[in-house]
């Protein structure tokens, strides 16, 4: 099987690297190809997402993806811009599905800034499409008739998009404790009104379910106030992109958390949830957890290996309970030192 | 002065009257007209905000609002729904810029979620755009070509109203520890582009405010990691809605938390950020505090009193150093005996 390796910005190929260490220790038949991607890839070819990296992308069974984003480049036009790269991804692979799991790992209550009988409950998916939304909607500037500048968006979702997330959703909570939350803004957005309606349709299917409704704005205070009443959210790119930030947050750091994106036939994109994070790019601070993760997840949803996506699962909470802490857990641990304890635990 | 009260829905009715009561007891030269909104006028008139509670609202010098939305009309098209009241109410008003302080009150840090160290050091304002953004922009239901329904909402800003909010913006942050910090997704939207572009053109007329800017991403996660080390968040109407929701809750409350909406003249629509609660409407379950509150912001703003505005705010401080607390705070409570506590300690 191809592993596609895309490092991109800042701490990406840092935390990408450790997460290919520890892939490569459990000597799977796995081959690895490299390829830039981002601010990265722009500086070597001058696009962010080069036609090679994307085929690479094509040709591989799983992607892990490190991060991009650079504010060397935040003048330049958009299509040129690092982020323009995931987005891209995400895109021409429809990985139309990010699965965005939080829990608290044991021992990391201190990291959290929730009271810890709080940030222990915390055991959720957010289910977040990842394909439309006023992400990918028709954008641009313009000069009104009044001579100002304007920028628009168009925020929109068909019903065949909200339908084949809502099954995910529905499908994941159905794995789980079988209660699936839809956030959307149906108070004011019509395209939260069909997202509700389509949701609803789809229901029907999975009687097993218990499906709740929730408006974004109050989603994101009970996230503060109960997070531990979640189970499986599913909701769209915006306010999964809001929603998911803030979640993995209440469970101590973003720097644990690992992220899938999915196409209809399960080949995947995987990637930490944390960004490029410019000012500690190169220091070895960074936390590879994230990234080691998300290898797992991709030999549990891409390559059918649930046993060693396990196995490095059970390796990093090892790791994390003999004390070794990375800056962000509150400790002093470098990004390798953090790798090399998860290989041990291995 | 002539103060409209428009309760409104679920508890609306409830912590308004706690917030009249308060006003009166202060013996200033105000005239209180009373007019229904939101699902109560619908019920009465047939029309969310009928055309004599606008009237008022326009002749008035101040607004209470109490809260507007009732799941019995979740199924009326759009334009009849109770929330079209308080966004018809902005828009005709043109109440542009909204205020949302949050802070914790002494001896509320039980209430929050947060470590009590993290919750106490909580003191910021968001300056939230009212009146623009994908709540008013070009909104709908259509078939698309291939037979699908289709929703779609426009996400758009011109430079005017992000000028105007931005001062809005900068002119709080002056008064108070002066540091902006102004939230977008300028990564992937083009409306936030041009309203980080224009943030930083009015940024040269305040040279001792600091200016910061954040993904709403990153500002959602960071409203949970330090939310201390925000003064002054100035947004969009959409992530303003959802951000200010997610703060009120890292308060321990959001029945504690007041907000102003004002026009360009300060005057103003003023009501609690909770909405109708219609799971616990007509129990006298409701905290009265933050309508209480939002009266001692329209002494403030709107009449230029501040010296009752700050006998109000400290009742209320008073009135929770006696212990008493509703159930949202962990006590027993009822709206109606908080009032009582409040008016005591006046
Ligand atoms: C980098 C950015 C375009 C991206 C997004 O908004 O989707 C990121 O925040 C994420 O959540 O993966
Ligand atoms: C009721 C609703 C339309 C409103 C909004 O989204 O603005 C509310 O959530 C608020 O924040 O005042």
């Amino acid at each position: 099987k191809l592993i596609a390796i895309l490092p991109g910005d800042g701490i990406g190929p840092e935390v990408t690297a450790e997460a290919r260490r520890v892939l490569e220790a459990l000597a799977l038949p796995l081959a690895f190809e490299e390829a830039p991607v981002g601010g990265a890839a722009y500086r070597a070819s001058g696009h962010p997402l080069p036609a090679e990296t994307l085929d690479l992308a094509r040709r591989a069974d799983a992607i892990l993806f490190g991060a991009v984003g650079d504010p060397a480049f935040d003048g330049l036009e958009r299509a040129l811009r690092p982020e323009q790269a995931i987005l891209g991804l995400r895109k021409h692979l429809t990985t139309f599905a990010n699965l965005r799991p939080a829990r608290i790992f044991a021992g990391l209550e201190d990291a959290s800034t929730l009271k810890p009988e709080v940030a222990r409950a915390i055991d959720l998916v957010i289910v977040r499409e990842l394909n439309g939304d006023v992400y990918f909607g028709d954008k641009g500037r313009r000069t009104t008739d009044a001579g100002l500048r304007e920028g628009h968006d168009l925020m929109r979702y068909d019903e065949a998009e909200v339908r084949r997330i809502a099954h995910i959703g529905f499908q994941t909570a159905a794995k789980r404790r079988g209660k699936l939350c839809s956030v959307d803004k149906a108070n004011v957005l019509e395209t939260s009104q069909l997202w509700r309606d389509v949701v609803i349709e789809v229901a029907a299917e999975y009687p097993q379910v218990e499906l709740t409704h929730m408006y974004v704005d109050n989603a994101a205070m009970q996230l503060v106030r109960n997070p531990g009443a979640f189970d499986t959210i599913v909701t769209g790119n915006l306010f999964g992109d809001i929603l998911s930030d803030q979640a993995s947050m209440c469970v101590g750091s973003i720097g644990m958390l690992p992220s899938a994106s999915l196409d209809a036939d399960a080949k995947g994109l995987y990637e930490p949830i944390h960004g490029s994070a410019p000012d500690i790019a190169g220091q070895g601070k960074a936390n590879p957890c994230a990234a080691i993760l998300s290898a797992a997840m991709l030999l549990r949803h891409s390559l059918a290996l649930p046993e060693p996506a396990d196995r490095i699962e059970a390796a990093v909470a090892a790791a994390l309970a003999t004390g070794v802490r990375t800056p962000d857990l509150g400790g002093t641990a470098s990004t390798r030192t953090m790798g090399d304890a998860v290989l041990a635990a291995l």
